[in-house]
């Protein structure tokens, strides 16, 4: 490749296809102890985008596609959620999103890779800008040992990971969830990022086989991540005791659509309705 | 490029971001008086591509999520569709879906480009299937002419089309749309392919503008599309008097369920619910 030639940031899935950005610059390039992390700034409406182990983790311009969806679909869903926990989500956007609500009293966020935290809070300024709300404690900390010795502790936990390999992995047994149970107060919530269905059709029945075994509720919702395989993101609706849609608070709502780009009642409403393909992979049958 | 490099097939948007694809052959390529028309077979999930001017029309992989929702979100709102007008669609795969509504007596293909049906017919065979059923009428003709002079004839139309741009562009003009509303019944409707919300913003704008000038009734539904721009795709459901949602066929819906991939009345009912972004893009103070 001569130095003229256009540079292109690709990442391909294991299906043969995946995502092509014209790349202007690479900003931040370490390896840390759990992964390789890199911040690139591309030529692009994405604007800079982090990548973790060369794998697209969010961009400036579509991370509100992602972020919006794991914390207000089960927050809305609550009575009352004053305790939050994140899991992963070092970037920031799932702690902005969460801070929006204002029963929030703490949100806690435990992040095993303290640099991802700082290069997040350099160089994506716009996801990462809740961080140092007084409101946020983080923990730079494997959440498996965090959680195994909590109890009754959250109202909502939400488990913004990698994927199942690599530092993640942990994040995908039925230990670590059994353990995300406990720690959920009566009525809590987790939800959980959990694959793309068009492209991770094995992960994601694998995953809610051990969800299902772990939690009474256990639901699914998806929305569309422009930037993700597929196009196309499946979340974990898991709880002890509260259905999707049994209770939705219409004041936080109607505020928080506000400050949203994604967000609104009828589209949170639509968002348990699935395509046949994923019923199918998520049916007790397969 | 060295020979023992991977090819990509790359896809890449104004907003400097798109599909890649490994890419195993070019199975044809000519340049018919239309267009240049491809067909690609790859080395992904997505299996053979079909591709006009180079910008991805459909692939083997990943068809139904396009075709399914283009087809039956508007007959399922239709009492009883007998006469279909597909305009462009020349791989066959909407009248593939239409032909599932055991309603229809006739449908008429009209595709400007007869390289395109031919292509589909040899190197598609899952798409273009039904293109030889007899119910099909197929009409190689520039659907501009073929329109002008047609009145009270359909039941429903669906504009299967390219960009607002080459071939295509006429097929976004106010005088089209007064024509394809003078050839439908009373109770008929149109849904058109209307862009991508994420990437083709000012497209929306200008397509709905038009759309809400000449139809009473002028609504937006949306669904995933993994190969097309942000994953995200958006269609215009159209008409002089039927409100989307306001009729739904209950017995073709359960039937045609069972033969779908994607639809299920529960996902037909989300698609109209759209993000902010969205609804602003639509909005009138735009």
């Amino acid at each position: 490749m001569t130095l003229t030639q256009e540079k292109f940031y690709k990442e391909i899935t294991p299906s043969g296809f995946g995502i092509a950005i014209k790349q202007k610059e690479v900003l931040f390039s370490k390896q840390s102890d759990f992964q390789k992390v890199e911040i690139i700034d591309t030529d692009s409406a994405l604007g800079r985008i982090l990548t973790l182990d060369d794998l697209m983790m969010t961009t400036e311009g579509d991370e509100f596609h992602y972020h919006e969806m794991i914390a207000h679909i089960p927050m809305m869903h609550h009575k009352n959620p004053k305790t939050v926990l994140v899991i992963g989500g070092g970037d920031g956007g799932t702690v902005r999103e969460v801070l929006k609500h204002d029963t929030v009293e703490k949100v806690v966020l435990c992040e095993i890779d303290g640099m991802v935290i700082e290069a997040c809070k350099k160089y994506l300024p716009t996801i990462s800008c809740e961080l140092d709300n007084p409101k946020c404690e983080i923990l730079v900390q494997d959440a498996i040992e965090y959680i195994k010795d909590k109890e009754n502790m959250f109202d909502i936990i939400l488990i913004d990971s990698t994927d199942p390999m690599g530092p993640g992995e942990g994040l995908f047994t039925e230990e670590f969830y059994t353990n995300v149970k406990r720690s959920l107060k009566p009525g809590g919530i987790m939800s959980a990022q959990s694959e793309s269905p068009f492209v991770n059709k094995e992960e994601i029945k694998k995953m809610y086989k051990l969800l299902k075994k772990v939690f009474p509720v256990c639901a699914t919702y998806t929305s569309n991540i422009p930037t993700y395989p597929g196009g196309y993101w499946a979340w974990a609706f898991c709880s002890r005791d509260i259905e999707p849609l049994s209770y939705f608070d219409e004041r936080r709502a109607a505020d928080i659509t506000k400050t949203c780009k994604i967000y609104n009642k009828e589209y949170h409403n639509a968002r348990f309705a699935l395509p046949n393909y994923l019923r199918d992979i998520l049916s007790d049958n397969n």
